[in-house]
């Protein structure tokens, strides 16, 4: 029996007869010639029948194959530096597992689809070599994250998807029956985090969050996963570094491990090589000039659209730190800026090519008495706040942190247009299913 | 002015002079000396406070810090094979950044604290030597996974929290309100890893899950975290091999990594140690016998309660792989076993040392019309499941896996008695807070 190989690993065999289970990803016919592309989620080949070199039945059986029928395939592995991945197949043998009926095909053919359809049939649209490149770029994304801040002493301590107050407002808050009483999901595991980085000094959480986003844009998603790095002792400064840093290093990894799956996007490779440090850094005054310079409607005090961030975002060639918003945009616990205290000592980060924003964070009040007042000036409920505030009662210390999306950072490294595409099951507004 | 230096790192700065951010730990008094034991979330140092080598109102400074007050020490690094981590630090200066006031102290004492109390605390009792060391083991847990199965070539598919469907009965499941409709949170993402695994061949998600379990017992939380393996074409004992694997590779990994942590816990490391693969394997048929034989009342056919659960486990040294359950006992898309049809193709592990069930799988019903079958005789509504029959109507293939609690393997790796140490910010029937 040949040995069964992962079509990423049939270097390993050239010249030798080997198994590959997979299934059929499109068939060729050319004169006494077949060419079956077989892929088997690690890779794809193409499979060369000669009609003289087989059985008769084991050609017949080939040529019936239908898109995406199940199968076994024994053949030498032939270097062949035209093929794609340098390698193919000469079959001699195949085995059928399923065959996919022709009276009820593959719904995905290789024609274009509506995207209602693509989603609906989400479940199978991911085996086609686009979506398994995203899946592939998200995976690394992921694990960059993950290595870059475990290789740094980061403790991750996953914080807590049923939270039991609303914390900023409930209307984009999507709430739970928790037996007798009501939950709310997470929209961010930032609270806890400061909780956690005073027992562990440098921590993170990286997790699904939620939001009831009734807004149907494509850049919004009402399920998504996010990182989120905070640090004991760390000023805005410091906050600013690591996300640069941390940006490099994932755009680094992407670059290094996962050139294929960006061709098979056909992503350009030029804007991401560029996005090394140090990135831009722009004054919330300063981006506000530039915006008005350009046309747009803000006015100083308000918040960015999404237009706004597209166009800051031009200005430069690789991802833009903008600091300093006025408080009155930001969350209840960012620490005022001590030269001027209508600023707030945060950060925003703009992807580049009009991504958008993938970075939020800032330094957090460590004062009791102005986080108090901040919370009654907010009209939050106290109670649910208590154990907030003896994070400032006991041992308070200076300390920052953000929140990295992870969707729009696959997003903008993929170069997708769209959020749906980069997670793997999207929930939208009008999206629960498959 | 000396490096900001963590404690993980002092032993780089033998008998220089450094300064140390953190929390007061502890503070002894003897004669002329003070000895702060101070934390900063990477590690714990004893300080040494001479009175004649300060000045007096560096020694009245510290003479008066209280517990958990922040600060920053500066002094040289001295190793001492008498300290707990090798080094001490001789103190000439102390920065207090806040003071916890006398009439409000640190709430959590070195007397002992009911369990209730401390769970209301939680977010300041991470801050316990015992909490971050559980932290520090869990942290190791999640990588260990992540790097075996990453380094193996298994593609992360995050699979959705959010699902549209009831499906597997709605006892346990939580609901939430998804705009105008209804959602259910993700008990396992099992039935989408099999549309993954589809995809890119090996596939893992790794995330939240949920559980509206009514019962208080000391191994449910209704909030944990489940890393869930798949497999194309593999079968039951392929599955039970990587779960062996795995589970070698994550002790093996903990106990390289975190003998400070286990030990701090007073872990015994002996039972650890023989956590090497092979695990003995054992039919349910025999499992039963050995149960009636130890008194027992099971019969064959029921599932097994958690007494028995560590009765079987107390046989044996390592983890244990029970196999082949009935059917009946088990989810309805289990493949039956070609020979005994009555029997489920599944495998349990069970933890040693009583710490039952960590690992739950088997093989998939890869048979369209099987399945079918299974989903009419366990009246789950069809309409909900047409996309997981799409995937045997596509190429269908044999596939397994497993699901594996994390918070069941650190309870076991750490030897807690209670899975609420396991997690950050445990949630159960009673606790939704903090």
């Amino acid at each position: 029996m040949p040995p069964i190989v992962e079509i990423r690993n049939v270097a390993n065999f050239a010249g030798q007869e080997v198994t590959i289970q997979g299934w059929l990803y499109n068939l060729r016919e050319s004169g006494r010639l077949l060419f079956p592309l077989v892929r088997d989620g690690t890779g794809i080949i193409q499979g060369v029948v000669v009609r003289s070199a087989v059985p008769p039945e084991v050609f017949a059986r080939i040529r019936e194959l239908t898109q995406e029928s199940s199968l076994r395939v024994t053949g030498k592995v032939r270097a062949d530096q035209r093929a794609p991945g340098g390698f193919e197949l000469d079959v001699s043998h195949v085995e059928v597992l399923q065959l996919v009926p022709l009276d009820r095909p593959y719904p995905i053919t290789p024609k274009e689809h509506g995207i209602e359809f693509l989603m609906d049939h989400r479940h199978l649209w991911l085996r086609s070599q686009r979506q398994r490149a995203i899946l592939g770029v998200r995976h690394e994304i992921v694990k960059a994250c993950r290595d870059y801040l475990d290789e740094r002493g980061f403790t991750l301590v996953d914080t807590p998807i049923f939270t039991p107050a609303a914390c900023e407002g409930t209307t984009t808050l999507f709430e739970v029956n928790y037996f007798e009483d009501k939950a709310y999901l997470t929209q961010s595991g930032q609270l806890y985090n400061e909780a956690a980085v005073m027992a562990v000094g440098k921590t993170y959480c990286f997790g699904p969050a939620f939001r009831a986003e009734k807004s149907k844009t494509r850049r919004h998603l009402t399920e998504f996963w996010i990182v989120e790095p905070e640090v004991a002792f760390a000023h805005l400064d410091d906050t600013m570094e690591l996300a640069e840093a941390l940006i490099a290093f994932v755009v680094g990894r992407v670059l290094e491990k996962r050139r294929p799956e960006l061709e098979t996007l056909e992503r350009a490779i030029g804007p991401l090589e560029k996005c090394t440090p140090p990135f831009p850094r722009l004054s919330y005054d300063d981006a506000v000039k530039i915006l008005q310079a350009k046309g747009s409607e803000i006015r100083w005090g308000g918040d960015f659209g999404g237009t706004d961030e597209t166009i800051l975002s031009e200005n430069f060639d690789r991802p833009v730190l903008v600091h300093r918003y006025p408080s009155q945009v930001k969350a209840f616990y960012m620490t005022p800026d001590p030269v001027r205290p209508e600023l707030a000592l945060c950060v925003d980060v703009l992807a580049p090519e009009g991504y958008g924003e993938i970075v939020g964070g800032g330094e957090r009040l460590a004062d009791y008495d102005l986080l108090m007042k901040r919370i009654e000036e907010n009209q939050l409920p106290r109670p649910a706040f208590e154990w907030y505030l003896d994070l400032r009662r006991y041992g308070s210390v200076p300390h920052s942190g953000f929140g990295m999306g992870i969707e729009r950072v696959v997003a903008w490294i993929c170069g997708l247009e769209h959020v749906r595409e980069t997670i793997p099951f999207p929930r939208m507004l009008y999206r629960l299913t498959p």
